[in-house]
Parts: structure tokens; sequence; C-alpha cells
């Protein structure tokens, strides 16, 4: 008899089919005693549909206006998927994010949850309905005008509803089974992970892990949402997410999991003179065009010549972006030239096992020599290592990774139900 | 430098080269120093193609969710207009119903508006922005859920929010130039009416006129909103329908023109006993199910029987219901047995001149006879005539009343731009 929030994305609701399925996995939850609160993504395809057809309409197309047309899609999926559970015989009602009390900032296209209003949502379970909520969306506090949180937020959606509404924990499902100690596309052997911790979820998700939005690991922490990430697919219990620091850290693996990233690439700044501010400038640059900079590093500085190299990690898609804005500020910074590197790959190894153990490092290196990998940058945080290798190589340094920490699973096979999440 | 509404409906905005199209049509309104409100319809088949959608997840939809699906048909084409005019360097914003302070009955799929609360569109005005705001649409004054008025009342929408901004008069753009004085695809000496009264508008659409909306009509006469029905394919003058009673009567034409319609089915309730109650029962069983009956005619009693037979029409898609209705209360009316006729045509001969002028239904029925037109039904009112026939002969009688009553364009060739609304 308790409170749960459910979230499906695109995937589980791309048909009509889909829908009525999902639909079942809802009534089951809410016939089992517990009131229950959905948040549904659009439909397959849906949102790059309407992104093409903003394209068409305008190069260039509103951000406000953009958000109007895009929050369509979840509200579609919504009221299908309330059509569908009250044919079940459950009463639904769906609710767009504003009327689902999401208040966000004012940035479209990219806002921020700032507090959640539930009032209608409350009343309509207290009235025995499952509400629906559409994900990925919520209502400026200032203009009152729609936004959206960004794409693949409604997982974040699901988790503030959660906190909003002192839910049990939040149920997050997709394609796949949960969290495994390396993507099973990579590692045959990587073996399914039954919790994880919020600290070791986030340099998951942050270090190219798919399976959660890192926002959302990020208010689930902050709030202490328990989250379930299991398959829409199958009914074998997924990962539960969740605060562990409380368990015995005897027991705790050494490393939990290893991540990669391949949609990031390098660009070097070369013969940057080697003065104090001169890398300032760069990531003023940068930062002023909005793009997120991963790791950076800087050559030792040739004496000779009194200048140096900088290379950093951005996102893929910021590419163009930051080589255009480099170039427009090539007389402030004064470099000789750019070099960029899409072909790179970025293999991390995360565990909070690591604060209490050295050697990791040494370990992981070990490893990736034994492999011939070579390593391009590397970049550390308390319960993380991370390295930039060739993209050829990176799947080489995963699985040897995997097997130097000893996460292979014994020869057991791994059930994998991805459909290409 | 005045305030006006326009609304376009579906066909103009089917694709992203239409709504670039009408586009900069609205900016050539703005540019000519108007403030410019727009309503808009759901791209092309939207709104259809969501129902099927709909009727895939649920045979029978309900209706709350229903209006939460059916709505984002409108969302995304103003989101989409909007774009379009801000390439065009037009600042525009668009609004769903709710945002616009359309407030609605509660009743789904067929709400009424009960108020118009524009505040955020006056602002919007006053900062310098064109309007563009989702027709078809409203939020329930009591459970604040997203409403629709009904197919086609985009229309109704425009008038209103035309009478809540004080705006100059209200442009309904479709495809074709305006109203006729007969169908041009039946007629081809149908001549364009640059003028026409509410009264005659009301009668025209109530009809079989397809040209306007039916309620948007009544609306603008109540608030005495000047409309002009024109095509977004020129930039010919279309058709004002306003108060003419200020106008010169002598020069009125005794009829204005001719209307059709094909969508009625009548039902004969044959040997209904001939006392009083027995008619009311038959229609109070109608109306219950909320079928709208247009003419009726009560036989002649015979008198040897104590029974009589009672005819009356209706849209043909509510015939199904009737004759369940009917044959469900067959113990109660005590009739014999039902006949359904969908192959009948209704007729109709329309202008204010009839008020004043005496002889106008022995012309149309003199024209009629000499026509070879058989009669079935006939009804009146103030400034109409209208007669049932069959189905095969509607265009020959719209034939015959169009040359008798004298309209029939002299040698002008018609010129019709219509693709079929």
């Amino acid at each position: 008899m308790g409170r749960i929030v459910q979230k499906f994305g695109g995937s589980s609701v791309a048909d009509a089919a889909s829908i009525k399925r999902v639909a079942r996995r809802i009534l089951n939850a809410k016939l089992a005693g517990n009131d229950v609160v959905v948040v549904i993504s659009a439909m397959g395809d849906t949102t790059d549909e309407l992104m093409d057809l903003a394209l068409q309409v305008s190069p260039q197309p509103k951000a406000r206006e953009l958000d109007m047309l895009l929050t369509t899609g979840e509200r579609q999926s919504a009221a299908l998927l309330a059509m569908a559970l009250s044919d079940l015989g459950a009463e639904a009602r769906s609710y767009t994010g504003s009327q689902a009390g999401v208040i966000t900032t004012g940035k479209h296209g990219d806002a921020r949850i700032i507090d959640i209003t539930p009032g209608r949502v409350e009343q309509a379970l207290n009235e025995g309905n499952v509400v629906i909520v559409a994900g990925f969306q919520g209502v400026s506090q200032t203009t009152k005008d729609v936004t959206t949180l960004g794409r693949g937020a409604s997982d974040t959606t699901a988790v503030a509803l959660a906190a909003a509404l002192g839910a049990e924990y939040c149920e997050i499902y997709s394609d796949v089974d949960g969290v495994f100690t390396a993507d099973p596309r990579i590692v045959s052997g990587a073996r399914h992970i039954p919790e994880i911790s919020y600290e070791e979820m986030l340099e998951m998700a942050a270090n190219g892990a798919k399976i959660l939005h890192l926002r959302c690991v990020e208010y689930a922490r902050r709030e202490s949402v328990p989250v379930h990430v299991r398959s829409s697919f199958s009914d074998k219990p997924g990962t539960w997410v969740k605060d562990l620091s409380k368990g015995n850290p005897m027991e705790q693996a050494l490393i939990t999991g290893i991540a990669q990233d391949t949609k990031e690439a390098k660009i070097t700044v070369v013969g940057v003179p080697d003065r104090p501010g001169e890398a300032a400038e760069i990531f003023d640059t940068i930062a002023r065009n909005e793009i997120n900079v991963d790791m950076i590093v800087q050559n030792v500085s040739q004496v000779a010549s009194g200048r140096t190299d900088i290379s950093f990690t951005l996102p893929m898609d910021d590419g163009r972006k930051a080589i255009d804005a480099l170039n427009a500020a090539k007389e402030e910074i004064k470099f000789d030239e750019l070099l960029y590197d899409d072909q790179i790959g970025k293999v991390s190894v995360i565990g909070v096992g690591m604060r209490s153990h050295p050697g990791v490092t040494a370990k992981f290196f070990r490893a990736l020599s034994d492999a011939d990998v070579n390593i391009d940058m590397i970049s550390t945080s308390e319960i993380r290592i991370s390295v930039v290798v060739d993209a050829d190589h990176v799947d080489t340094a995963v699985r040897a990774a995997h097997t130097a920490f000893g996460l292979d699973a014994e020869g057991e096979a791994v059930v994998y139900a991805g459909t290409g999440r």
C-alpha cells in the first residue's frame, strides 16, 4: 500500500500495442495496492520528427516555440496511456507538466526544475486515479510559458515527482535489465549489478553509461529517492540506485563497473604563450559559448619558445562551435593552430572501494599496457579513474579493465534484452 | 492601425511550405500597421490521424483524454507558425487556448466558450508581438482540464477572441473566395456575394453551406463582430458577414443565395397511435440521445385506423443511433414500423428580401415543378424556404432555383479556387 512513481521511455510506448502493454504493467502495480504516478516520454521517434518539422519551417527555431512544439509529444503519449488504462478498468488522468505543478527556470530547451506543486496530482490520487504526467516539461516560474528540461529529462521529472509526493521509490523502465559492470555489447561476461550507490551511478552516468540521466541521479541523491532501474520487457529485478553508505564497506567490491564514452572529441590549442591568464582566456571563450569541457591537459612548457600546448575534451556535438569560437578569438589568445580529433574514447573505472584501496590506478594502467592500449589523457576523482584512448582501442580497454578487476561473470551467460538504447 | 484577428484552417497550414506562405500573409497585415492575432487549426489531417491513433488504443476513448490528445495538433501548428514569423523578422508568440484565456464549459469534445480572459494576449500585443492562438480548444472553468469546442470550432475561437479584444473585424481564411449565391461546383453561373447579413449567413450555415461554422456566425451576430470570409490563396476581397440592417432595403436582392445539404436522412415512424403525447414520446426519445432533429412532418391522420405516420430528418451520422433508440422504445411509442431513407437532400432558398415580398414560395415551387423535381417535405423560416427532395434531384433543384430567382451571372465566368472544402 505504498505510493510509487514509474517512468517509461519512448521505446516502451512506440505504438498502440506497446501502450496497451505498458498499461497492463501499470495496472498490476495499481492492483497490488499502490498509488501509482506514471511519467511518460513521447512515443518512439516523435520528438525527432517534430524537430525535423521545426527545421523545415525555420533554420533556427525560437527556443520558446520549440518547447511549445516538442512538449506535445509527451502530452499525446500521456493521453493515449490514460485511455488504455481506462479501457482496462482503472481510472486514469493525464496531466501536462504544467498541470502537474512542475515549476522550472525560464531557460527554454534546458530548464531546471525549481519546485513541484503537485496539488492536482495529489487530488487525483486521493480520488483513486492512476496519474499520468507528461515528462520532459514544465512551466516557467516567471513567464508561465511551457519549458522543456532537455533531452532525456523525463527521468528527472519522475524522480522530482517522487520526492515531492513522498513516494517510496521511483521505477525507471527502459529496455535493459538495469546497470551492468560494463556495456554487455562490449563485454560478454558483464554482470548485472543489483545495487549501486548514488555516487557511483553519478560517475557512471557522467562518463558515458546511458542508463540514467545525470541530472536524474543528482536529484535522486539530493532528495534520497531510491531509484529502481529495470526493463519494461521483463519482470526481473533491475538495479537499485540508493544510499549504500550504511552497508558493510568490507563487502564492497573494489570496482563496481566500467564505463566508456565515444561521444567526445579532443581539441589541442598549439603554441599558446606560456603566461598567466592565457589558459583562462581559452576557457572563458569556451564557457561563453555554453560548452562544457571535460578533461584538460597542459603540456610541459617548452622553455626555448615560451609557448605550450593545451588539450581538452568536450562533447563531439559542440566541436564545430568550439573551433569557430576559438578561431574568432585568435587575436586575443595568440595561439599558432588548432588540432581537432574526434577519433577518441574515454574509458573509466568506477568504485567507492578505491577510496580505501591504493593501487587501483597501477592495476588499471598495467592492464591497458598489457593489452597494447596507449593512454592519451588521464583524469581522476575520488571514486573514478578515466583515460582517453584511441577510438579503435575503447572496446579492448574496457574488456581489459573488466577482467583485471575481477568483474567477469564466471561461466554464466548474461541475458541482455537491449534493443539499442 | 487597427487590431484584427485572422483565422487559418488546416488546409492553409498542411505542410512547412504552406506555413511559411501563411506567415508571409500575416506579416503583410502586421506591416500594414495592424495588431494581429492569429487563430490556427491543426495541420492538414493531423486531427484525423490522432483520432485514428486513439481508436487503436481504445475503442471508446475517454472524452477528457481525447481532448488532451487532439489539442496537441493546434499547439504544434501554432508553434511552427510562430517560428516561421520570427524567421521573417516579426516577433511572434504562440499560446494554447488555455493560455489565451479561452474559458469553457466542462463538456469534453463539445465545450462552449463561457468567457475569454485575454490578459496574456493583450500583453503580448502591447509588446509588439504577433499572437498565435491554438484554435478549437479552451480550459474548463470548473476542472481546469483542457477542452475542445467540437470539430471546426476554430472559427468560433477567432470570433470570440475578436469580440474579447475589441478587434475591428475577424478574417476567416479558407480555400474559397467567400460565399457564393450557390455552390459553384453545382451552379457554374454562381455569383460571388460581397456582403451578407448575419441572419442570412446563419441560415446558409444551418442549411448546408460549409463556408462558416454555425456557432461562429451566431457568436459574430451576438457580439456584432464583422467577419471577412476569404481565400488564403489570393488577395481578392471575400465576403463580409455583418449587420446590414442599416442599408437600403430597396436595394436588397429578393433572394441572396441557395444552399443544399445532402448529409441528412429521413426516418418515418409508421402507424403511431394518433393520441396526444405520442409525438412527444418519439422526440423525447430522440432528444435523450442528443440527436438534433431538423424537419418534422405529421401525415393527416387516417381516421379509420386511428393511427398516423410521423417523418423527420436528422444528420445522417446519427441515423443508426436514432433507429436503435426508437426500436428500444417500441413498447412505449407503439408504432408499427420504422422506415429509413438517406437518399434525400435539402434545398433552401435564403434571403431577407422575402420578408417583404410575397410569392417567393410560389416561384420556388413552380421552378421545381418545371424541372420535374418532386417535393417530399417543406419547412420555412422568416427568411428561408427549405424542401426535401430525392438526393438525385438536388443539383437540378439548386440550378432551377438559382435561375428562377435571377441569380445567374450574366456571361462572366466565376473564378473558383476551391480545392474541395
